[in-house]
């Protein structure tokens, strides 16, 4: 790969994210192909061409369709709503071309399945975009679990909370709408989830608890609304590796901003971690003597990878973005047939299945094993 | 009440925490009748006179009956182990004495049922040891959940952590046996639910899983001994007022050393509290503008009672042993006929209750819903 | 020593907070002689008598020179104002009672001296209230000093801060006259300065800068006097050990309620704690590999004496109270002749003799050398 | 402007960090001209070449100078070491280019201010590289004085430390040589001056102490040298505003990554903000009721601008290099002839005049007044 022409659909947030991701992740990383910004696909033309003028690339569409057919186009960012993620997905592997997906995967079960099958036959890289795998302290954590630093974990408790819900007088919109979803858990959850996937590997039976905090919401016009999905969500698991552990979400906890806090502890030691304090990792090591014995907190630094490929001191402070330009260097490894750190189509339908488990459970009110088969 | 005569039972740890309050909480709230320290029960009559005299009780004897006939004892604190609360309780109430009883309550939830029946025929005051809900702070929270400041509560998370059963090395000793108890859920999660119970109100009906870290431990004589008990219970709960909430508790989570961790999520705001900085409360009020909202971190003051009887100064701490001080402040009170905040046998045995159906709940797989009539 | 006999003169704060040592004393430690409430006074008969029966003392006298005279006195706590301490100790020493007076030693350094002299002469302990040198943590502080654990300490930054003076609009009062002394000085600074005393060792010479935050404030009859004192001091140091540092404190910081905090750097590593997290420590290891290196956060415990005597258990906290039971029980031992951890009078003479010359620095606009002969 | 040419020498730490600068603020904030990244100077041809691939320039060269005579140039970035500031800065406004040059600005005080004088000749932007000052909590921190927030601001403490310089086994290097200048002063205060000059004016008066941790360094080749650098500073001041101030530098404190601390006291409240957790800011508000008061902890979010360009969700952080996209932003606004939030050659100068006060008042050991005509 000399070369790699990007083709972006959607210039939202995750949009734009994308873009950024695209033009820094070479002066970033110093050791990728040449990124070509080819081609940038909107709703309609102009848009189009304002979002290619602001974000540097060549070409621009109001019709996506355009990009699978432009072969200077290699990979292409999928970052338009979640309801168009399958038809974009499967297109662009159909057409060839590697796919950056944004998450959730789809919003039913049987698209994630059909997204995944597409990647299978295309043998193309087929990516989503969960980026808090990325960060440099949740790849330590990996790294610490992996060499064994705190022993066997056998518990886990794990939290995401934000408060974009937590307005009892904001008006009904379509996240309230069982059309979208369950709510906190496929909206929500996943992302805590791609933690979980990538740390401990997959859940196997779950018992749960999705809650309302408000009944209904006003409407617009007059007049209220029942409110149809729920904002809370909790989750008792079991992994596969054997360990007990508790996933809570909430996205109507008034204070919480970005919290997804990890509470890890094992035969000798324990880990925390904080979303909202990226740049830092809580590590409990047993062995010490009492006298001596506490957290201690890392400050993330060059030591920990890819941070150095930003900045040459420690405890300077990496942010949300520069997780994506991470996860974009991923991306070409994964387009180069290197083993990549990402979330694929096919962890990402395991997470689809464990979401859809959780949400039986809830209705059937006992536990439900998750058949990954 | 001019004057009110102690008798003691039991001189380990909680003996002496009862001991010192008894000592300070006349000089430090100065309204109290005069403490009399009377009459001083060991397992034999050598130890209870050294500890009578370190303690300042007049009395010794090594046969705690004894109390029960001394006519210038009021009010016994009964800290004996466990198993010994019900027989002792019983019949100091019987006695005509007044009853401050350690935590748990009883091993068996018959007992704890008898010790209700016995408390409700004396008329005398039963008051347990659930020390935490006395703490200026959670005072405060309870105040602020009164006065509405975070409006309706609709989520609840609750954690204790600590790492006594936490080293995978240690010898099997009792607090594994299943005689002890189911574990995690009777030797340690009564606390939090004191808190619950004194914020929140009953809980409904629950789910629960309950787990073992370590399935065996070495045996001092070699060769090892399956674990009976489970370390971890995780519980997902509905509240008698609606709220979901989840209550976590682990006495094998290395570096946790004595957490208590509260967070409290409303239509309105949330807060935040953690026992290992017990001195410290944090609330975020919604209605602020978003450029200035967050959680406000409040350290305890004499403007959070009874923390003024401690001090003037705000911000210099109480400690874990103040709030047996104003727990034995409040048994003053309910001896008296006052309104006391305490949790009494009435309320005690609801809290067993709840710790059995989570019991049960863990063996069922499924909810449970409480009867607590 | 098999009892003593203990006098009390003033039940203000600090006379409480005697009072509560002295009754807990014994039961805390549980290897004191017998102690005996016997004498306490207060500025009328009335109010000694009153408080004598909320503190547990036998006698109750009007006239503190009662003390003096009474043979089962054995040691007087002095919590009087400070104006009367130098009048008091030197009698209480003259009369042959080991003397606990509270800071500051004296509103004159001369008064100061004479104290001291007369504790010489007297040759009974002769103790100053310092109490946050009695924290565990602050004690463990002082042992990693001694262990070396961060090497030579090459810098030290000390605050004090609290908020009572810090309202523009509150009243006039002797704070602020000059008459009180230098204003932060010496009503404040004598803490930190003991601790830099315990952990480092003497101050060789400073510079220093006093400020006044509001140059006037409002008198209660109307109109607005100049505030004669200096709320906020700074100080630039050089230990006799060699390191540089800073003091700073100011009484006027609005939001800081009991912030003593410390931050120690040495040529192996450094050591954080603040007041206002009392149970905490902060230590940090150089020699630790980057990927791991950090600040650990320990908690008081059982391995850090003498929190052992107050509770078995880690992490679950002593108060500003308890470090007051601690003091007392190292008077008991200088009584004894034992080697005390205090601040005694010689070493009060020191800390005055070094806030007199940071005044002297700041009227003088230089260095001062501090000269202790 | 339609259209901004960019011309970048070196490579380095900072060269990449402007490389980035430049790639990213017209995604970033999307009202920019179209930014050309036409010509990039090293020390030599091919690593000219090699970054300029890497960093999307267009043109290499090993000679700086021809940055000067390129016509497509319009600004240049000068990120070459410190002493090569003062000729390029200098070069290049006397070419017509505006420059964006790196801090600490000049090894020698009469060449900053030729660099000034060339800006004013010049009518050309001139911008040093203080990046901290671009941070959206620190703008909102001035926004907050601006707004008297918490009334009118009576002592400020300033703290900066790192640990780069802290191992006392480190070989000696150019950093410890005379030659470098101060050492921590000039090295690292400009920092933390930034932040005075930006949020409260200029200092009038300090008094200072420098500081040697370690007496001598080994060397490679054998021995030992002596250091000729204070790797610590401690700074009395006072602000032309009246303030009283303290500001602290350590390079060669253990534990600190990136610590620049800041503590703001005022009439009505206080401000904390430390850039180890940049995301944050607290504040203190008098006027609350005692038993609500307590610092906010607020999370960075949209509404503190212009984190809006970077992410439209609240709490999930900013990062280092993000700051510099600002700071580049202003670099434009700068050139457009807008008003900049930044410092120029002008305060550049004041702050190198700061700096050498501080150190004349170390040599002299009493107050300077810093003459800024």
């Amino acid at each position: 790969m000399q070369s790699v022409g990007i083709g972006l659909i959607g210039t939202g947030y995750m949009g734009k994210c994308h873009a950024l991701a695209w033009n820094a992740v070479g002066p970033v990383f110093g050791d990728c192909p040449e990124i070509r910004l080819v081609h940038l696909a909107e709703v309609n033309a102009g848009l189009a061409r304002e979002k290619a003028a602001a974000f540097g690339f060549s070409r621009a569409t109001g019709d996506w369709r355009d990009l699978l057919s432009d072969p200077e186009v290699d990979v292409i960012s999928v970052t338009a709503p979640n309801a168009f993620h399958p038809e974009m997905a499967i297109a662009a592997l159909k057409a060839g071309k590697h796919v950056w997906c944004e998450k959730p995967m789809a919003p039913g079960f049987d698209d994630a399945v059909a997204m995944r099958e597409a990647a299978r036959e295309a043998g193309r890289a087929a990516i989503l975009g969960y980026n808090y795998i990325q960060n440099p302290v949740v790849r330590q954590i990996g790294k610490l679990l992996a060499d064994g630093a705190i022993g066997e974990v056998n518990h886990v408790r794990v939290e995401m909370d934000e408060d974009f819900m937590a307005d009892p007088d904001a008006l009904f919109y379509w996240k309230s709408e069982a059309s979208s979803g369950y709510g906190a858990l496929d909206d929500f959850a996943v992302h805590p989830m791609s933690l979980i996937w990538t740390l401990f590997g997959r859940i196997a039976r779950v018992s749960a608890d999705m809650a309302k905090p408000y009944p209904d919401r006003p409407l617009r016009e007059g007049g209220r609304r029942a409110v149809e999905t729920h904002d809370i969500a909790s989750v008792l698991f079991r992994l596969e590796q054997g360990a007990s552990g508790v996933l809570m979400v909430n996205r109507a906890a008034w204070g919480r901003k970005g919290r997804i806090a990890l509470q890890i502890f094992g035969s000798n030691g324990s880990i925390l971690f904080d979303q909202e304090r990226m740049n830092e990792v809580q590590v409990y090591r047993a062995g010490v003597d009492a006298v001596d014995a506490g957290y201690t907190t890392i400050l993330a630094g060059p030591s920990h990878p890819p941070y150095e490929r930003f900045l040459p001191a420690p405890g300077h402070g990496l942010g949300f973005n520069d997780l994506k330009v991470i996860e974009c260097r991923q991306v070409l490894a994964a387009m180069a047939g290197d083993g990549a750190h990402v979330i694929d189509f096919e962890k990402g339908v395991e997470i689809e299945r464990a979401v859809h488990a959780m949400a039986a459970a809830h209705d059937g009110g006992g536990w439900v094993d998750i058949d990954y088969d």
